[in-house]
């Protein structure tokens, strides 16, 4: 009998684990390239005008946007900027009324940016994973500091933002079809050679993506004065791959969705008022908790009494084996959010027991080329209740100021248990 | 009696500990800009049509320059690129005859790449140190492989090479006057973050100076196809920012020397033949014996006997504290030049040992931020007999072959002795 149990317990295991190595295996067979710059509306046909997409899981109604600075700053800020507001006072009458839909964007293969909404005009950085045929969008980064995607809203914030979302995004869009598409994971792959975590810290990828977009930029048929423009505002944006790295993770996502049985998480993300995962096996379901919060380093002049409530989607970047789940190859971080290079690796390697495999091209060489942890297990979380750690930004909680620190996160229990109990139900 | 003894040697030490405190000062003090790309002849007025410059200490005649094959292929390629030789035959024979007056470049504030060398019309990148009012110059870099500098000097090698020399430089010029001047040890300072030693390394400040630079190629007045092409070659080339860390660091140590008493190195440099170094307290003087082997890692198809004897002044880096003093920043490197992350940083932190002080600039998130190990003390040296490593890329010893692997170098202890003499004498 005892025979039989443990053969009994060694077969259920099984069934999972097959699952969660197809899981890894459409995982790490992931090519995300930059391939376009479009409305979008082109990409998502089901936006319709009156929605805007957002980071984290749906958000219940207009008062838990309320409850969010930065988010509230943000939708505000884009709907003058998309020109369904004539100002803000009008924005807010338009949000509290009902008529504008705001819906997840991780629902629609895009991921938010922090607190930055994507409409049907927005023009979107486009990002196909050749090998397995999936496309996800995310929308252009602004830079640090005062950036809607950070509830900045005022006149300075929004015309910068309209010649990045006009001009720059033609000169990037002509740039990137010209090359043909620029091999996103390559890029990724020598970024964390070269002190980036992939999330948090884009400095290195970002260095690299104006190198291979720049001689694309100057063929792309502007003029000098446009062409310059554009490459001073990429060379003076050390975040701007950021959401060139959560779209390639959302592509590489959607790639291992839905494989019944598994366990591996496909989505980790936040609205301000709950954070919430997705798991392989159980397909769209979202898993919610509680936002938790943050511990990080404040700019000079804040602190955390100050902070927006964790908000954004580019925690795809742990979930695929970025971030805080490398930051044992970026020690240049560790002070960024707060910590010591001795710390930031601890906790990053700590990663190793919540995960299935080490990323077959995510490497770190401060631990001698291992692999990054890859594919989060929510049996393997439940059972350490060692859950999964990010790396993010923090945005002042009163809306319109923009970026005040750094930190990393961790994230609650509550939702990996509540997966394992739905996959085993 | 004994007490006045120990009085006596506690103050001879502290005559040179002012003088070397003095050099580590004016060292610290150094803010190399890249600033302008002339003729090299227009920066040094005594370079004659028939001088070439060349790496390391003076060399002997043209049977020293036959013992070293990517120097005599070097040389024979650049009497024909600059027109002194209608093709290598000739070459040969002017280089025999002792018509071609070859020179140290390190004693004309020029630092030769490897088996590079300049001649009167070769452009050069020039950089001031403009708090200390000295100026260095080196060649541009052609990038891995088969370049000049290595001794590959077929048709195409010289076609390229033309290429960069004209229409290259003269945009490359364009665009740095424009920009002002580019400072280099800010880029430096970046790239120890990013997984480069400052020397064998140098991907992350040879895409941050293209950031830098993209800009003002776009406006320096040429078209989109010269443009494109120019921004491409730089892309292209990840060792593009080697000679601006020679000529910032030779720069840097032009305001440290001639100080009377110090023991600080103030250059270390090889030309096939010898590996020799310079003393501030000597000023001018050469303290040379035999180069050394290297210890690295080969290229497909290659192995030890196939390497060109140590010859470059990019020693200059490990002098000013970075290079192979800076390896436990880079980790990425160990593979390069075939050892461990863990045996790169072992060595690099035995540098400490061997210098006077931490760079107040140049830093290792690694390290938890700890300045790199910069002035080299040869009484340091000689008392724990460790002498200092440099990095270094290895052509083949056949002329015209080129780079065949990379790898580090023990210098020998007979210079560090004979200068330590000489100071004392």
């Amino acid at each position: 009998m005892a025979k039989r149990s443990t053969r009994a317990r060694a077969r259920r295991p099984n069934a999972t684990d097959a699952a969660n190595a197809e899981a890894l295996r459409r995982l790490f067979a992931a090519t995300p390239f930059f391939v376009d710059v479009k409305p979008a509306g082109e990409v998502i046909p089901q936006l319709g005008d009156r929605d805007l997409l957002h980071a984290g899981p749906p958000l219940a109604d207009w008062s838990a946007v309320r409850r969010v600075g930065a988010l509230h700053g943000s939708i505000l800020g884009a709907l003058v900027h998309l020109g369904l507001a004539k100002d803000k006072v009008e924005a807010e009458e338009i949000g509290a009324s009902g008529e504008i839909n705001l819906k997840s964007a991780n629902d629609h293969n895009a991921g938010g940016t922090y607190a930055g909404v994507i409409g049907r005009k927005t023009p979107v950085l486009v990002v196909d994973n050749r090998a397995l045929g999936t496309r996800a969008v995310a929308a252009i980064n602004e830079g640090r500091g005062k950036a809607l995607r950070y509830g900045a809203n005022d006149a300075t914030t929004l015309a910068r933002l309209k010649w990045i979302e006009g001009e720059f995004a033609a000169i990037l869009g002509a740039a990137v079809r010209l090359s043909g598409g620029v091999d996103l994971y390559d890029i990724l792959v020598q970024a964390l050679h070269m002190g980036d975590d992939g999330h948090s810290r884009q400095k290195a990828a970002s260095s690299i993506v104006l190198n291979a977009l720049a001689p694309f930029i100057a063929e792309a048929g502007f003029g000098a004065r446009e062409t310059a423009a554009a490459l001073r505002f990429m060379a003076g944006n050390d975040i701007f791959f950021l959401p060139l790295t959560m779209a390639a993770g959302k592509s590489a996502m959607l790639g291992a969705e839905g494989i019944k049985g598994s366990t591996v998480v496909t989505c980790m993300a936040a609205n301000g008022n709950d954070f919430a995962i997705k798991v392989s096996g159980t397909g769209d379901r979202w898993f919610a908790a509680p936002v938790p919060g943050v511990k990080g380093r404040y700019f000079e002049g804040y602190r955390a009494r100050d902070a927006n409530p964790v908000i954004g989607d580019s925690e795809i970047s742990e979930t695929t084996g970025l971030g805080a789940f490398a930051m044992a190859g970026a020690p240049a971080l560790a002070r960024y959010v707060g910590g010591t290079v001795k710390e930031a690796t601890r906790l990053s390697v700590e990663m190793y027991r919540l995960t299935l495999a080490e990323h077959p091209r995510f490497n770190l060489p401060a631990l001698e080329f291992r692999g990054t942890p890859s594919g989060i297990d929510v049996r393997r979380v439940v059972a350490t209740k060692l859950t999964p750690l990010f790396n993010t930004g923090i945005a002042r909680r009163m809306p319109g100021v923009g970026q005040i620190g750094a930190g990393f996160v961790r994230t609650p229990l509550a939702c990996f248990k509540a997966a394992l109990a739905a996959l085993a139900g």
